[in-house]
């Protein structure tokens, strides 16, 4: 074959194959292609969140409004409050049986159906939230988590955290671990099944509830969320002793619980726009709460809340409830061992490098707070 | 009317909308609508950091191959390291000029061209990683900081954060304040400055002759970045002092900067997909980061590093000094005035918050991984 040979047959095998891409343009392949790429889907979001708690409402609003603008308009994601399709406690259920397509949720909403929906969510004493996120991202986190959740026609990524929540509004000073005996609390699902250990007496009250029953003294104490989100509520008024840290959720991931089924039938471009949308909400969510919470600390003091740490005999007694809690789900459910186990190593190597410069950063920047430098 | 009518014309209306969308998809209006939203753009970025730093160098990289997936390969961001286009200190400058369309950089590289550079990577002795994204996402730190890029034809969104890094390798222990006077150190731009006022002479070395110097002992100590970068480069053989924290670079924001006219030309979708990416990107840096970390430095301590944190009265005499800078920089510097004032009364707020939920829960997961108990 000589070379001229050569370079017609590169030039009709070029020239066939435009004809033929060209002629598959101007009749069916041209509208496939924007199908197949950005075909317009409109999918329903079932939130565990009414709009008052805006900043984690907001989580799923902002996942949605980012995938709009991304896709021009074309993938919606229509978000409903707790209660607009089904009440915020079934919202992973709904996202489950298909009811929608999407539940913007936390996992451990989910506790009582099966106590393994807790490890994506948070366990009590574990992860703070930068840690959380590193075993999420780039320690096997998410795909443990989905591992459990594809049993359930669930795919889940995070958007959000709120930071170590508060540990709750108080009638009464607790002194010790002793205080905390017979304590009638609103609180729920795995925290409540550890804080038992304790002696606390859990009690299940929706969120409108917790104030006549704070006044009325039907219950000694409720937690809520944190600063930002309990201000709302006005527990300074009826319990002031604001208790810290909300040890049962020192880094909670908030997720998009999506279908399986329908999140398997997305177009690969659709995907990745929800991943990245999903990871920037979650950076996004976490920086609101981190920039809402100090000043409405403040508001709060300023109104009469007194926050104060739990004394350290409590929190080690909580500590060692966890455990023990972790210890009797592992025996029962082999998918709570696994994912708890999972999490162990790094669990241990965050908190040995925790030690060291974050840490010491942070507590100068504390004293020179304290010492009215900043 | 008769409902027949009303409805008769509904279907009229409906098969006319129809007719027409499928005529126009057919003929002109399919082809036009693509290129409009989807333009073929290939762009070139050009990095500060050396392949070798593969997850600063890579927050460039992952922003890229979003970007490529989330437009299914019409929008490239080609990534170039360090020197294979410009020097890596001169990206900025590359972006500015337009040589190259962004730069994958930290701003205070920039501080010998205008020290205003620095208020949007990171001042000494500001803010940690989480305080950061909280300024900078919901208080207005980004867009504070594009209000001076502007100036200088840039626009820039965080891409990475290192967490707080080290404070580098000391040939010899530090006892006091008073062994940072003459100590030769690798240590450039405004922690150069801040630390000039503690004795320490800085030096200008590139990475790869650090080593050779620290051995020979021409200089006395490097400040480099975090256990997992430092341990490449072996210095703990020759100055295994390893101090923290680098209070330099409590929260330091990788970015990508944009040339402004170029930004402006994009399509609107593009540049939701660009700032999606970009923000998705600033947590996924920070999680690696923090994933790797912890691993290295317990490496790093197995192979003769001694990881100490400063003396106190180091930490309080550079605390001051740095404030001495910032005064001095706002005497001679309206744009540096403006940024440093703007972050202050949230950097007081979120160092009083920071006393009370998250430090409480952090030190008693230090204490229990102390304890054994993680």
């Amino acid at each position: 074959m000589t070379d001229k040979t050569k370079l017609d047959r590169r030039r009709f095998l070029t020239t066939a194959s435009l004809g033929g891409a060209a002629a598959a343009a101007g009749t069916t392949l041209a509208a496939p292609a924007i199908a197949q790429e950005m075909p317009a889907i409109n999918w329903r979001v079932a939130s565990s969140f009414p709009k008052s708690l805006e900043t984690i409402y907001g989580s799923g609003v902002d996942v949605s409004e980012r995938v709009k603008a991304m896709t021009d308009g074309k993938f919606n994601l229509q978000v409903f409050a707790a209660g607009e399709i089904v009440p915020g406690l079934q919202a992973i259920d709904a996202a489950t049986d298909g009811t929608v397509e999407v539940a913007n949720s936390v996992g451990y909403y989910s506790w009582g159906k099966d106590p393994a929906f807790a490890c994506g969510a948070d366990l009590p004493w574990t992860f703070n939230a930068r840690g959380k996120a590193a075993y999420n991202y780039h320690g096997g986190g998410i795909d443990s988590y989905n591992e459990f959740l594809a049993k359930q026609n669930l795919v889940c990524f995070p958007v959000g955290n709120t930071g170590a929540q508060m540990g709750g509004w108080y009638r009464k000073q607790i002194g010790s671990v002793a205080d905390m005996q017979g304590l009638k609390m609103r609180i729920s699902g795995l925290a409540g099944r550890v804080v038992e250990k304790l002696g606390v007496v859990p009690q299940q009250i929706a969120g409108g509830d917790i104030y006549p029953a704070l006044e009325k003294g039907t219950i000694d104490a409720a937690e809520w969320v944190g600063p930002y989100d309990d201000e709302k509520l006005g527990f300074q008024k009826v319990a002031p002793f604001y208790y810290y840290p909300g040890f049962w959720e020192g880094g909670p991931t908030v997720g998009m619980f999506f279908n399986l089924a329908k999140w398997n039938e997305l177009p690969e471009v659709y995907k990745s726009i929800l991943r990245t949308a999903c990871q920037a909400t979650d950076l996004n969510t976490l920086s609101e709460y981190d920039y809402k919470n100090p000043p409405a600390l403040k508001r709060l003091a300023q109104s009469g809340a007194q926050p104060l740490p739990f004394p350290e005999d409590v929190m080690m007694a909580a500590f060692d409830a966890s455990r023990q809690v972790y210890d009797e789900l592992s025996n029962e459910n082999a998918e709570f061992k696994r994912m708890w186990e999972a999490q162990k190593p790094f669990l241990n190597d965050w908190y040995l490098y925790g030690q060291t410069t974050d840490y010491t950063f942070d507590t100068m920047m504390m004293i020179q707070q304290r010492n009215g430098k900043l």
